[in-house]
């Protein structure tokens, strides 16, 4: 702590009290520190947010300068170009061996190896709460609970659209789209999703975004909707097909319930892609849908259907009160 | 090359000749080495056989001495006990600022960053075509299809599920169950998957085998084994809730169509935990396999079904020869 402390007084005055601001020249080399350079340590941790084995990720909630701080480490990936010199320039530390198969523990140049490292700071409750790893519990919810506890929850919220809107009006992102049937009543607007940087076909995500307005979810759809749904599934797949190269072989075409917004769309993303949400406890393929409509016009309307939802959403809340979750 | 070249030279005949026995001491550590140790260095990359930017992972084939072997790397997790450590000793480089939220690259000293390395040699072709990254299909299966193309494919294969019988009769991984129900109709055995550590209950995943033979998958079901279906589901949401009092709210609870092995079985795991296989194109609830049956006994003798299989696949080859697979 000593040691800590010693750094944070080589601060200038000015810095000190403007940490974010400032900045200067690292000293072994042309790329730039933030005074903020010691930023980590001068941290104080206070708790693991969440950390994932899996994607080599861990994130922080730490204190600076009596003010919260959210850290997020996460090793980068491997890169083919510097692979060759990470061969020739590592150090193997021999682990075990068994058969042909033996294991090592390999230890790389520091430049070959960093690990990217995100601060927000000042960190607000809010910050906070959106990266703690949260409870997730899986909501059965029948017919009847969607008419009693969903829809009003739906209704009472003032979850805005009018962004959806916008698209469909031309109004934003229309420079986005990709195909468009503007026909009102089967017509939708195809376009990437947020989450897509559109680089790679690997992780394509599309997002088809019906005309219609009033179909808020699965929940509302009938029989009547077929020609909609089947317009969506065709079309989609062909304007794909033209503008990615990518069959429908290998396409995963889906909808999304509970989704994140209440207007009908469907996701196109590649199935080689194993895109976020697209686990059983929320997607539903289009197609699933549309073989269900046909053989049961009322089948959403009538079943029970399973989706996971996090500790502190309002919509699990109301399913607590109702005695709807079993907790032990 | 000269260099490798001169390495390799470094190596006594005897060594040369059987490389993948002979051991010696680290110059630099009490480590051991395997000669071996030079291994990478003197690897002649081939080709990347597959990468996964997520798990941060690298599989490279490659040469030694004009055999084949197979290069898995992977970034190991960040460690709690080290963070104070990896915090206060490494190196922030300033990347961008914007409003509260900065980032950086992070120089980390050489033990605290070290990179899991596994090899494989020599390798044969079948090392190889397990670790190529292979391109997938969503294949649709009819009904009909099931019976022309799928049924026969199973008939026709060799796979021998004595395995599953062993256990089923105790004659292995006796000490492995967790609950059983011996009812020879509707009952069944219940342990941990292979893939399971059963450490922690974060990554949970049981397997509830049915006592009754003859059920290949989800294809064969219909009502008549809707009290085996509900037995499962009841005994082995409480069977987990007593050993792992983990509540039924935080599990899923799915089959997967198609299975790995063609006697019925259904998975648990903890909802919290991505499993492998757990995403739309392979699993299903077995709540939504009930409720199906519950209305509909045909239910899944008439659907199309959809799944994902990888090239190479036997199935998909027969899917193929039919003209059942759209490539365009």
């Amino acid at each position: 702590m000593a040691e800590k402390a010693a750094k944070r007084e080589c601060s200038s005055p000015k810095e000190t009290s403007t940490p974010k601001k400032a900045k200067k020249l690292n000293e072994d080399g042309g790329c730039f520190l933030k005074p903020g350079g010691d930023v980590l340590a001068s941290l104080k941790t206070l708790e693991i947010l969440s950390e994932s084995a899996e994607e080599k990720k861990i994130i922080v909630h730490g204190q600076l300068e009596g003010n919260d701080a959210v850290v997020v480490l996460e090793k980068n990936p491997f890169s083919k170009d510097t692979l060759e010199e990470l061969f020739t320039s590592s150090t193997l530390k021999f682990d075990m061996e068994n058969n042909i198969y033996s294991s090592y523990s390999l230890q790389v140049p520091l430049h070959l190896n960093e690990i990217k490292t995100t601060v927000i700071y000042p960190a607000t409750e809010e910050h906070l709460k959106k990266y703690r790893s949260h409870q997730s519990f899986l909501v059965e919810e029948t017919g009847d609970d969607y008419q009693s506890i969903t829809l009003p929850y739906i209704q009472s919220r003032t979850f805005s659209i009018q962004w959806v809107y916008n698209i469909l009006e031309k109004k934003a992102e229309a420079e986005r789209i990709v195909y468009e049937d503007p026909d009102p009543k089967v017509g939708f607007t195809l376009l990437p999703d947020l989450k897509w940087d559109q680089k790679r076909v690997v992780n394509l995500y599309l997002i088809a975004i019906v005309h219609q307005r009033g179909i808020k979810s699965l929940r509302d759809l009938t029989e009547e909707h077929l020609p909609l749904l089947q317009n969506i599934l065709k079309k989609g797949k062909e304007a794909i097909r033209t503008h990615y190269q990518l069959p429908a072989s290998k396409l995963r075409i889906y909808l999304h319930y509970q989704p994140s917004y209440y207007h009908l769309h469907v996701h196109f993303t590649n199935l080689k892609y194993r895109a976020p949400g697209c686990g059983l406890e929320r997607a539903h393929f289009l197609s699933d849908v549309i073989q269900n409509l046909q053989s049961d016009g009322q089948y959403y309307k009538t079943r029970t259907l399973s989706f996971q939802l996090h500790e502190g959403n309002g919509l699990l809340c109301k399913f607590k009160e109702a005695g709807r979750l079993e907790f032990r």
